[in-house]
């Protein structure tokens, strides 16, 4: 039989890179390119002493439960989230599957196909798929170390006319960049203005590597839920673990209750044994002595890169050295194509993103971006020796 | 701010019934309304065991996972599928958050605003909503007890032109209905004819009262995945439990492929703690005998309530009494709406499910859906007795 797919299927852009990279799933090639938090470090104890708490707890934890969530959950992420200066209640947050989810509840609540959604230059590659399955535009705003260009927020909103601002202002997926507190605040002040919605994802904001600093969310700066005009979108899965798929959503109560309709009809909920673990983890476990083991070691681990990156000696190599998060983004000279790069280092047994995939338009081909989190001192070492390898053959070949 | 909200949000109907039932929630109310599973019977002890098992794997069975769903799961349910002559590889299969979100993975890729979708009369409500929110037409085709009228469907086809046709053969929700051989046949028959795909949606196959008699699905009728134009969902929801949201869904792979593209971006992948913890349980616990267990009591169960509601010696009171599944439908007499007798019978503390929310178009006013899986005998009893008071009362105010 013929099937008569949806036209929303137009909207996933098929991608070489994706093809390559799904070569490397499984196999013995070093991977750089994934998210990928360290194994090494998963409280397994703690989360297998949380499951025997939520068994104790008897058989209705098995039952199912509310679309916004184990409601003890959410109280206690709420009074996680006051310590960073976000004061919601329970009803102004909603657990979902992974932070992954929210980007796509809000979406289908939010966005009609032709809307118009603006986002930082690079951006998240997975928030760009739900955009464009939703059929939305989507424009990027020009953005430098220190977040979007204020100027040239302003000139895409006064002619686009957006409904919506997508931003990973604390160590930004794919370059790594934290934005300045002014930067925050001009978003927010232009945002309201306009009447444009903020989505902050913030599934980085815990892995900071320099002690002292703050980065209040824009969702702190915004002040409380009610009116603020921003969602914020958090997860576990780099703090406790990925495999919980648990994120949450705080807004305005009137974006949660249409969110948790949506909800429902996508799953009615997600796994409430998830959520009642973590919830059990969060009173017994000491989820921030944890976080800052994390933040010791995924420091160290970005230190070990960035050093093997200078002694790699390619001229025209530019990075930033990322102060969180999990990601370097490496400018190459302005010839080489990242993509073509990658072709040679999958058979040389390494692999990256090409940064190309990052950008809702103009794609800068000569960037990529580096995990660092994944894999250790030695896997390290290998790996950017066959990058090297791949460039020199990149470059004899060119 | 003033939010901009999709438009997507106008097809939710706001349901008065779903906000009187919503107040039942957590209050001392007896409730025939939902459709939940027996505490009591859940296998704590199993899931208990096979989680330990889980953390046994080490730390990297909480590491993201594949869109697809944990391999070794999905290989065990093909198994399991193979036994029910529904023959597919995992490559033909999708884990996903329930049989919910398959049912709307599915409308995601394959439903374009204003496409026709046909429906059972009376049909499962949150599948209705699913179509709704995308935007869909949904006609219903007259049904029986054997399933729908074939010439309706015919007919329906013909002046439509669906892309869908939406079906729960086997102890249907909210009917309780299982379709006869013939019908199965003859819906596979038209369908492919005129290359409409079919929704089939399995979530109370397994809760068989009668030994010995047997409904293929109609996916096993069809054969092959490849190109049968047959979508089937099933889930753990009612066999092991619902908290593990865990569905899976089998189809030719090319619709597997889009709606694990879909999946992707809207959750990257559903929780593989849940998925691994029920991996190990198929594997050293005996479901087959646990289903046999379940489908002993929800059978007396059902035979219980059915007992009681001959008793109340309603005139005009019609029944069917269900070969499995989770409901009971009543047709009250005609003159009565059950919209009207649920919000006194809610005073006097019982809830129940009004018919009309279930139908597409033209609903039927005197009809209601009784859960009788998950309330004990003596709950039963006052449950039903509140409901004659109810009953008198309406009457009496008639």
């Amino acid at each position: 039989m013929k099937y008569r797919f949806s036209k929303s299927l137009d909207g996933f852009s098929s991608s070489a890179v994706r093809e390559i990279l799904k070569l490397t799933q499984g196999s013995s090639i070093i991977s750089f390119a994934g998210g990928l938090p360290a194994e090494e470090f998963f409280p397994l104890d703690a989360v297998s002493e949380a499951f025997k708490r939520v068994i104790e707890g008897g058989k209705s934890a098995l039952q199912y439960g509310l679309t916004e969530g184990y409601k003890p959950l959410r109280e206690s992420l709420c009074r996680r989230m006051a310590s960073k200066n976000m004061h919601v209640t329970p009803d102004e947050m909603m657990l979902t599957t992974g932070s992954q989810q929210a980007i796509d509840l809000l979406t289908r609540v939010y966005i009609d196909e032709g809307d118009i959604i603006l986002v930082e230059r690079p951006t998240y590659l997975a928030a760009l798929q739900v955009f464009q399955a939703k059929g939305a535009k989507i424009y990027s705003v020009e953005s430098d170390n220190d977040g979007m260009i204020l100027e040239d927020l302003q000139a895409k909103i006064a002619q686009h006319n957006p409904k919506l601002v997508y931003v990973i202002p604390t160590f930004s997926n794919p370059a790594g960049r934290v934005w300045s507190l002014e930067r925050r605040q001009g978003l927010l002040k232009i945002c309201r203005a306009a009447e444009v919605l903020i989505l902050e994802d913030d599934p980085y904001g815990e892995i900071q590597f320099k002690e002292g600093e703050n980065y209040p969310s824009i969702f702190s700066l915004a002040g409380k839920a009610e009116g603020n005009g921003v969602v914020y979108t958090s997860t576990f899965s780099k703090t406790v673990a990925p495999a919980f798929r648990t994120g949450w959503v705080i807004a305005d109560q009137e974006i949660i209750r249409q969110m948790a309709r949506f909800k429902q009809s996508a799953d009615l909920h997600s796994s409430t044994i998830d959520q009642q673990t973590l919830y059990h983890l969060l009173e017994h476990f000491d989820l921030d002595a944890h976080i800052a083991l994390i933040r010791e070691h995924y420091g160290e681990r970005m230190r070990f890169m960035t050093n093997l990156l200078s002694e790699l000696n390619w001229p025209g190599l530019k990075w930033e050295e990322p102060k969180g998060g999990m990601f370097i983004w490496v400018e190459l000279p302005e010839q080489i194509k990242a993509e073509d790069l990658l072709k040679i280092a999958v058979q040389e047994g390494v692999a990256f993103v090409p940064g190309s995939t990052f950008y809702a338009e103009n794609p800068q081909y000569n960037t990529m971006r580096l995990n660092y989190t994944h894999t250790d001192r030695e896997t390290t070492i290998l790996g950017m020796q066959k990058l090297a390898k791949a460039m020199e053959s990149y470059l004899q070949n060119a």
